[in-house]
């Protein structure tokens, strides 16, 4: 049960610390590295072309600005690529969500919010649950921090 | 291996129609209803808390506009759920893209491309490959046909 | 003559001070609370459904990035729905303005501007002015308090 | 109980048709004017004016590109007014929502979508049931309508 | 030879400042007021119907968000108007922008770039020395003034 | 009384017509020329220098895209320069807007709506009506033909 | 002296035809081909490693939606790559332009107008013309033709 | 081998440095001037003429907002021109970006990312490669060095 996180730039760090803080959390077994579709786009085909008999089964890319690495990634490898456009100086993100999510008829990226960490973790936990009912529980525990989150929310809206 | 394809919309049926053109092709066992987020919010309730019992693995959601159909049954269920912008008659499919895919930390949607049929059916299979092996090897077969496609366009260039 | 004010998450508090400021200065019972659409979806059904027997006349819902609370209350209620867009971390505030008024039809949402918590709390007393005639005094003389704010810019501007 | 519903300029009358046949379905009275914010600013501002005294509750003014008529008309009047910004032959219809939305502090107009008629008329609706509570009911009728437009949708769908 | 400038409010008077000096080196008469569309309708018809009289050649308007102040005064007098589109909290003066410009047929505002408060003094002066001729030559020793800034610049950085 | 429309490609002529039906109806003197900022760059920089004294007093410009005419030929006349965006195959205008309007401090550009070629027409007998005061009366009477045609609309509107 | 054209989908002929008629004009050896960054990963890279060596001196790639064509390629090979971003039916080329331009440091896409093919041409036989004088001479005669058709459009003026 | 950089504005040198460390790192000599194409027109259209027989071979152009600079100088010379597009106070780039790339079919200018000084000199390495081998080796350690970053980031990662 391994995902791996891969992020065009060690800038992009803080956002994978979002996806690897929810994976510590449901104990889900993760690498992650830095592989750039432009800079090191040999690594980054063979990366994808063994992903899959290195036992990876999802593959999270970060990227920003003409963000192809997820892209690149999923025309490789059969997995589920999920990826997670990441905001840089200019353009607030539009351009990095662009390139992530337009994909071509027969390639798709899952696409998650723009600098969205978390929802990478939380979508890849979904979909290994289909597979490893025992993190359906966990799941649901999941939702039910979200609604405690909500509640402790009110509590402290109210205590002021 | 079943997948819930929703629309909101009959509207949005042709979009419908390229996914399960896909998962007639991958023999996917699907269903496909309109289910509105806005206008039949408790089906869209009772419709997300029982897909998990009724056998459904993934969940496919396709809507327009303010299109929260993806995010609203994100909200109840822990099954993965893809979302499919739909553009509409105007703002060319931006106001259902950052509807879809800006989704709150917690509750992701797996977004791709504006009308994106095909890529949903595609994904679901990805998705459901972990647990499926057999659809590997098709997923697979497609890859090289994407690849026979383009070798077939490059046939008809020359042909001219 | 009560509104109650619902946000997505206590980071949006900011906001809804400036509606609860103009209700304290009309004279507006009101209540707050944080409710998620996407967190605590139950909570937000059933807090829509009982909305109108516990007296609340008019709903005002605050919500970033894909901002649904506003759409989803309206789809369980007949009650007027304000929404309130809040500029999140990216997008500037586009993604929240287009999913809280791009609404399909038959289920309005009575949009105010990006971050607008005055003129959502202003709209709530006019809207509740059709009822209460006392109101309409009240907003004839902020009609004139709001020319003597000018009033008072062009002394500033003067004095300088 | 009167709606006013002024449009900037007759090729915006298929939009105000929308909003009549609403007012038709649920009884509302209502009167259908062109009055153009730029080009007879005086009736503009007679129209605001005498709006209260003249029995209307709710203004509705749909206007395009720099679409300044329902802001004029909310500077002079303390009715609620509701904005529908219409789609020109540019920009998609951004130019007329982000005019019409973004209002300033003190002065909001009820922003429903992008050529929104249908949704202008139902929120006029929900506005004037809280003093006309006859029209709760028929509130409730249309959701159930609504509902029943989506069943049908289902049926269409199957049947084929 | 006088100049009116307004502006929708006392936070845009850093813009004004940048009007009001390029007026000051070209010895333009001009007045500065704060003059809102919407919190002041009546002062803006008052205003704009007596400006001509009032020896007002040009009108420049400065406003942000949805910025109808320039379209307002356009609408009442037949001077030319000059808008400035001003920069907001959110959407990065796009707003501002289409809200000036986008005027409909019959009514122009001469538009100048958001924050542009210079473009908009060197424009009325463009515009004024069609009458009053010695405002020709200071316009000449502007352009070449522009062309000794740019030379400047070339010697600060040859420098380092 | 002369005015001097130029236009980036043949292609913008209906964009054009609108302006001359302008002129002629106000009784204003024009000529109307294809000059390319980047296909005639010396016919570009000849006709702004030699604009002033050939007698023409405003320069109105088209042209779409990077839409650079009308500020390359306000870097060369200080006559004022009126800039008409106009829309192309593609981004909807968005892109000719921002590079006609966009420009830097000292060197303005009047920028009128996308496409509004009546506008810069109207905008030009405005500037002109400064120094030729029998322009005043008419333009006054253009205003009142702009309120007839709202009050034909009103007609056609009850007439059906 | 060979410029190697690719395009993602037969659907960019089009645009293609528009680059190959500049270079029959200018008598520039080219070859055209099908190549897709997504369904043909391994041509991609295998063309982009052997270009050079196949004496290709500039690859100019079309490609729209997510356009990684042109990046993925200039990650390979040193040679300088040309991006066109196509118009799709969705975003109005945004997403496009903004997948081939906004590339990371170190690794450059020159990217021309959206579905601008004749300027991918002219820009590669401005580069060629470095290393091959002769072309020199015939790009300066093209811009002689194109001031003669701007010539051409203000006869076509005049005689109406 | 000399490459001739100029930008509209002194405000732009950061951007310009960025392009300097290439040609400093690669030996390529180039010399960098402030040229405004609206403050200084002449200076442009004579820099541009002569920029052929004073030995340069590639012009970068630097500017923000309707940044016409790099048009302009294409409309005069046969020289490639790279555009750099300038973030400037508003608008995020997207008005220089739109400025510099969406230029007329015969008037190509090459462009590079909002900002991208670092590919605009990578960009000329490569075009100036064509004519001067040695650069291509160069070229080729550089892709090396920037695969060199990305592992130096990733023993960064690891070693926290």
């Amino acid at each position: 049960m391994k995902v791996s996180i891969v992020m065009g730039s060690i800038s992009d760090k803080e956002i994978a610390k979002k996806t690897t803080d929810i994976f510590d959390k449901f104990g889900i077994d993760y690498e992650l590295k830095v592989i750039s579709a432009h800079r090191t786009p040999y690594i980054a085909v063979d990366f994808a072309e063994k992903a899959e008999e290195n036992g990876t089964e999802i593959i999270i890319a970060i990227a920003g600005k003409a963000a192809h690495l997820a892209g690149v990634l999923a025309g490789i490898t059969t997995l589920p690529v999920i990826g997670i456009p990441a905001k840089s100086s200019t353009m607030d993100g539009l351009d990095s969500l662009l390139s992530v999510v337009q994909m071509p008829k027969g390639v798709p990226v899952a696409t998650v919010a723009i600098d969205g960490g978390e929802n990478a973790g939380i979508l890849s936990v979904q979909i290994l649950s289909l597979k490893y009912p025992e993190l359906k529980k966990k799941l649901k525990s999941y939702k039910l921090e979200l609604a405690e989150d909500v509640k402790r929310m009110n509590e402290e809206l109210n205590s002021k």
